[in-house]
């Protein structure tokens, strides 16, 4: 009996057959990445019900030298969750364990299992009047276990932070099978190396994420959104630090867009109205919001902090969403820039940061030196200005064939993009991950002494190599 | 020529006279720790300038394999920053390294070198109208290098969290000498494992922190200082859902203490007056601060929120401090517990926490258990409620002999509070770090799986162990 079948065996007589497939119907709409950019094989698609469960196969597949692919949601934006083409690996589920524990309301916290899907935490939270503040576009997929491994991002981490700053207390399997147990969540805890902190966002390579204990936030009682048009990033970025002082801890989202981003948006979707009368260079959404506490006097304080932006000149036109329904057209917006840019031709896209107060400069240093190196091409930046985040698209020229350009131009454009971050002392992941899709440029830009590090911990934690090969490192 | 010879010649000439010495006078005062609980011997004092001075002596510790005890302002609790008494030990202060970058007023952040003493750091940031808002009893003589090594807390943890939370940026030579370098601040990064958390609080055991970028905030433009009786825990834990509720962000800090420390003090400091009339069991002190844009409505704030606590029966008696010297004179009760404490005789303490909403039941659950299991004991817990960390004292019964008892009973108490906080799902050390102090104890009470964990990540980045061995772990 060769090593796969013994313990494809043994696997199968612990699991049951709802916990172990090689059923390809079954496994394969999960070994391609949701975008299609990454296609795998997989030995067998386990699905354990429960932590014992997984720490029992975990040590199946140390003893048989069986790699494993943890996957949430599969709605990961870096190929993570996709394993290689061998068909050595497990593909392992964690949508089964998708138990969400009482809400703890006085505590404002909730224990919940890896497979919970981040829409179900939200309305979880809403129904005990709280709010669990992250979230994304693919919230009604992507799964807590996946959001921790990739400490994912989206629009409100100004205020409440990535998902790393949100994971009170945690458990995870790790490569020998042994459970890493600390869901007791402990605001003060001094015994050592911070655990948690170094499993959340290692992507799976390090420990499987099986359950955690988030922290909840303070229902929003109402929100203002504006929409703003500005002469230049570095006045967007002035607006910003005005509504940080003016608003404080009640400023959650501030989103920046060229002109030309909210054009393709019109144009992808023609009911889509301009929030201003006139054409502006640069385009914000902010979000102010507040608890029952601050609710009364919050739309005073969003006009006070408008009037005097335009007194120090700050912006040239600004309106406040009148309701809830135009306040949800002016996100509507924000949320439809990426299939707006993608409806309109091939293009490659990259999710970087740099320092915030130099993001400014980066974007008027780095749209016109790629543009020019690359005539035709159209170079795009948007989205969280206050994290000093943006997503960089740069779009093929007119009548590009897409595979072609991408393979070709859009490849060397990545690697120019990349060094211009690097050069900025920025990051080529701010919040995607580097998964298998930025592997390789970790490998060429990351810093030499950091990267050792992570393969000695990595070698420390994983010697067998068999969590998520082939990933980050 | 010996091992230790052939080191030291090397040092010296890399590292000149004021770079290295031997010369026992000036080294003894370093090699006893504040409390004078922990002696050790040295080999040589190093006092390096810069990071790569530090770089290239930690080389040659490497090659020679001389260990290296770190120490900032040898103000820890643990006993982290002093050597053992094998005289083995290079003795590495940082003291010399207390360059502070120009503040960036808009980014609300400074980098500093590691022998940057807090109170200096206080200053440079007022001097600019910003904050460092972490502050402790030792600020005088606490590093921002020990700090960031132990992973310090303090009183205005709920609001602005422990030092983990505030720092952007950081600088360490490793246990090869490599340098480890991310002073540039992100504040999104998803470049791989967290690197930098993992050094911060790692005591000295898997690299040197030699500079940071630390987080800013805005200066406080009011404050308003309470001082309430209540008659129990649970009241206290009540009325703090109260005030978060009511003043948000704006809560700073919230700190308990029972009648009997409020006695001790004032035997203790006889011109100290009792910010109430009657006894309470209970006493809490609340600090809600407001910068620029909220200073004109924080008073007004802080009436309704406890005319509200008063209508809801949350408090027995509450007084807001007149003005600033009244507010001081409120937070110097609290300060002078642990010295009027100590006046009182022997006594042992301990730095502990349980899951926030757990504390209340615990302090009613220890104090009786431990008065009755030794009879004439009294046990004193105060501190920070809203972190559910504690400063768990407990005092020896009258006429004892100090050092007989604190090697007896003492030690047979400290053992069973750590189990207590074991059952209670808490952490042996909240603040104050592991050092020597503690390590036996979280080798007996730690999560072994954890344990294991951390022992791995130290043989793979200090495979010598050269950085502050016998700490820790």
């Amino acid at each position: 009996m060769s090593e796969q079948q013994a313990f494809l065996e043994a696997a199968q007589s612990s699991l049951g057959a709802r916990g172990l497939t090689q059923d390809l119907d079954l496994i394969e709409p999960w070994l391609t990445d949701w975008r299609g950019r990454f296609q795998g094989k997989a030995l067998a698609m386990a699905s354990p019900a429960t932590t014992r469960e997984l720490a029992d196969l975990v040590r199946l597949c140390a003893q048989h030298r069986v790699p494993i692919v943890p996957q949430g949601g599969n709605s990961g934006m870096a190929g993570g969750a996709t394993p290689d083409e061998s068909g050595q690996a497990v593909l392992l589920s964690l949508r089964r364990m998708n138990t969400i524990g009482a809400i703890d309301v006085n505590g404002r916290k909730v224990t919940c299992g890896a497979g919970v899907i981040l829409q179900t935490l939200h309305e979880a939270a809403e129904a005990e009047g709280l709010r669990f503040p992250l979230t994304l576009g693919g919230k009604g997929s992507a799964t807590v276990g996946g959001l921790i491994s990739t400490n994912a991002g989206g629009t409100q981490v100004l205020r409440h932070g990535s998902m790393r700053a949100l994971v009170m207390g945690l458990e995870a399997v790790l490569a020998d099978g042994q459970v890493f147990s600390m869901l007791t969540p402990l605001k003060k805890d001094n015994r050592g190396f911070d655990l948690k902190q170094l499993l959340i966002g290692s992507e799976g390579t390090l420990g499987i994420v099986t359950a955690a204990t988030l922290k909840l936030v303070a229902a929003v009682a109402e929100r203002v959104v504006i929409w703003a048009g500005v002469s230049s990033v570095q006045a967007a970025r002035t607006l910003l630090l005005h509504c940080e002082d003016a608003a404080g801890d009640a400023l959650e989202g501030f989103e920046i867009l060229p002109q030309a981003s909210l054009e393709a948006v019109i144009d992808h979707m023609p009911s889509v109205r301009p929030p201003l009368a006139g054409a502006h260079p640069w385009h914000v959404l902010i979000e102010v919001v507040a608890d029952r506490s601050g609710a009364e006097r919050l739309r005073d304080l969003c006009e006070n902090m408008l009037e005097q932006a335009f007194e120090r000149d700050l912006l040239d036109d600004a309106v406040i969403a009148a309701n809830e329904s135009q306040a949800e057209a002016f996100w509507l917006i924000r949320d439809s820039i990426a299939p707006a840019e993608r409806a309109r031709g091939p293009a490659v896209q990259h999710d970087i940061s740099v320092p915030v107060d130099k993001m400014p400069d980066f974007i008027d240093a780095a749209v016109p030196h790629l543009e020019a190196q690359w005539p035709g091409t159209e170079a795009i930046a948007f989205g969280h200005l206050g994290d000093g985040n943006v997503h960089f698209h740069v779009i093929a020229p007119q009548g590009s064939d897409g595979a072609t350009w991408q393979q070709g131009d859009g490849k060397a454009i990545s690697r120019q993009v990349y060094d211009l971050v690097g050069e900025w002392g920025g990051s080529i992941s701010a919040e995607h991950g580097i998964g298998q899709l930025k592997r390789d440029d970790l490998a060429r830009l990351g810093d030499p002494v950091a990267l050792d590090m992570m393969r000695r911990v990595k070698q420390a934690l994983d010697p067998l190599g068999i969590l998520n090969p082939g990933k980050l490192l």
